[in-house]
């Protein structure tokens, strides 16, 4: 029933995705998701606007519990996306807590799913090992997820291989509530992203905003460059031949540059040369560093004019819920019309 | 923290409290939550409405999976009320699903509740026991109810001595999220029902519609004259005396007439007679059977009023539905603010 995502030409189809408000963006984020979702809207035909692309602030709620920092996070996340070249003519983004039926959905699907299903999912008992707070919440998160999918009616969500169980309880439920008062919602396709293989952050595992170990490509120059500096190597000599894919500094380039990319095969070579013509670490760093700033450049200028603009946010924002909200209500008719709510 | 319901005078606090739209209503209904509700009523003071009163149509999700029987059972309900003489001069009557803002604020609550909580709730384990389908709506219901409780600020909520559980959840909640993001909600105080002794069905158990025990005074004369006929009694013979208490025929006149009714001391001197003079338990069936059409003659006829006149309940509702959403609308921004998404 899945497809991989690269198989896929969105083309026509209405695809939606939700990002995590949780604060600072950084490269792991820009190679897992955003670039992805670039190639979504690429693919995607102007005006037309069937990208749904929602920041899920309702779903934050279970782990931030400061409202400023939460205020602050999902305006961040906007204007990043937006810096990095989310184009609102063709996608429609918008806050979730700018959608309030979903919660109403998440109330009409829980009537219909097992409590034992919710007790089986794995992410619940992921968080708390990892010390989320265990509040209901939490608990039933799949459901108000669902509901943000089953809500837009989406033919196709996006998802990394690791995380395919939530939409397939979404899949699940939208069957359950279907077979019960008879077909209100699409049962959506799973887009599965090869697992394009994780960022190494600057110690060296997987870059992750919980190990601190990320980098932002918006920090100011000197500390940017001071980050990357410090990502972590192995002490071999510059005249020692080195293999490039062992190397932090050396994946996280190829990852944003491409494999393919002239500037990679340049470094790799750099990194195989031996003898005097050998390269030290500080070189590959300098190197990426000024890939950084130049791969970002067009983002960052666009994301400072973006910081002085608030009412084009305020505007996409405003246009993004009144698209979902558009389709919500369609949706929410049909559904409260099946269950005997009108 | 909760005062006998008999000690307070409501005067100008605002009371909340939810219907069950569980199709037919039954005398021990009547005796149990309409009397009450009536009694509160006569008490509020004309043109100020600050009794609310909602048929928990989103609730009834977790029971009744068939759309007719669901919009069936709550026009009954609301029709069943206005005939009782719900006034809605006094009265905010409306049904949960058209405030669709308490299900966005039950996720607010589910966000500050730990699901121990939950895990420990004694009516999610005793419905499933008794063969409720295990949903996570069942799972997560006294959330739900919260929030339809703190959604309008009551001062006080009416409640059985037996299900002060669920409002005891709804004080939890109000102060957990107060503590974590400033005061948003009244703590509403519990006006705990001193327990009127339950009211017998025709088999003798407590009156109840899962036992199938049930009397409906809104039944047609001759049904309800042949179900009164069948309220179980012993065999004992007319010409011995009889302890009226031990009788459930007896017991359900008291609670309709009252206990001090002349009529009600009439027919306890009927059963205490003994000899000639001794009665039959037919006797008494005919004296309830004659009390229960002239006790509910006026409610009956209110009754064929309003089965003609949908649109005096489309007003009412319409009506209830306002002002309960404008007092949400207040809550629902303050509480909104406070964790920041807004």
């Amino acid at each position: 029933m899945s497809k991989d995502a690269a198989s896929v030409t969105p083309g026509r189809r209405r695809i939606l995705t939700g990002l995590q408000p949780s604060g600072q963006l950084h490269l792991g984020n820009y190679c897992g998701a955003i670039q992805p979702l670039l190639g979504l809207q690429e693919a995607a035909a102007a005006g037309e606007r069937k990208l749904f692309v929602f920041v899920a602030s309702y779903h934050a709620l279970t782990s931030v519990a400061d409202p400023a920092v939460l205020r602050a996070n999902c305006r961040r996340v906007v204007i990043d996306y937006l810096a990095f070249g989310l184009d609102p003519a063709k996608i429609n983004l918008y806050l979730q807590q700018d959608v309030p039926a979903v919660t109403e959905l998440a109330w009409l699907l829980a009537c219909v799913c097992p409590k034992a299903a919710m007790d089986r999912a794995v992410a619940y008992k992921e968080k708390v090992d990892r010390g989320a707070k265990p509040s209901l919440g939490l608990f039933t998160y799949p459901v108000l997820q669902a509901a943000d999918i089953l809500g837009v009616r989406p033919d196709a969500v996006p998802v990394g291989a690791d995380q395919t169980q939530n939409v397939e309880y979404a899949r699940d439920l939208a069957g359950r509530f279907n077979r019960t008062y008879g077909d209100v919602f699409k049962v959506p396709e799973l887009l599965v992203r090869a697992d394009g293989g994780t960022l190494p952050g600057v110690d060296g595992e997987k870059m992750s905003k919980s190990y601190g170990n990320t980098i932002d490509p918006f920090m100011d120059e000197k500390p940017l460059r001071k980050r990357i500096m410090k990502i972590k190597t192995d002490s071999a000599d510059p005249a020692v031949a080195k293999d490039p894919e062992a190397s932090a500094v050396f994946r996280i380039f190829s990852q944003i540059a491409g494999a393919d990319d002239l500037r990679t095969l340049a470094l790799a070579d750099r990194y195989r040369a031996s003898g005097e013509a050998g390269m030290g670490y500080g070189e590959a760093k300098q190197a990426l560093f000024e890939l950084v700033m130049d791969h970002f450049g067009p983002a960052r200028a666009r994301r400072a004019e973006i910081l002085r603009d608030d009412a084009l946010v305020d505007g996409v924002l405003r246009e993004g819920a009144a698209a979902a909200n558009a389709v919500l209500a369609g949706v929410m008719d049909d559904a409260r019309r099946a269950c005997g709510l009108r």
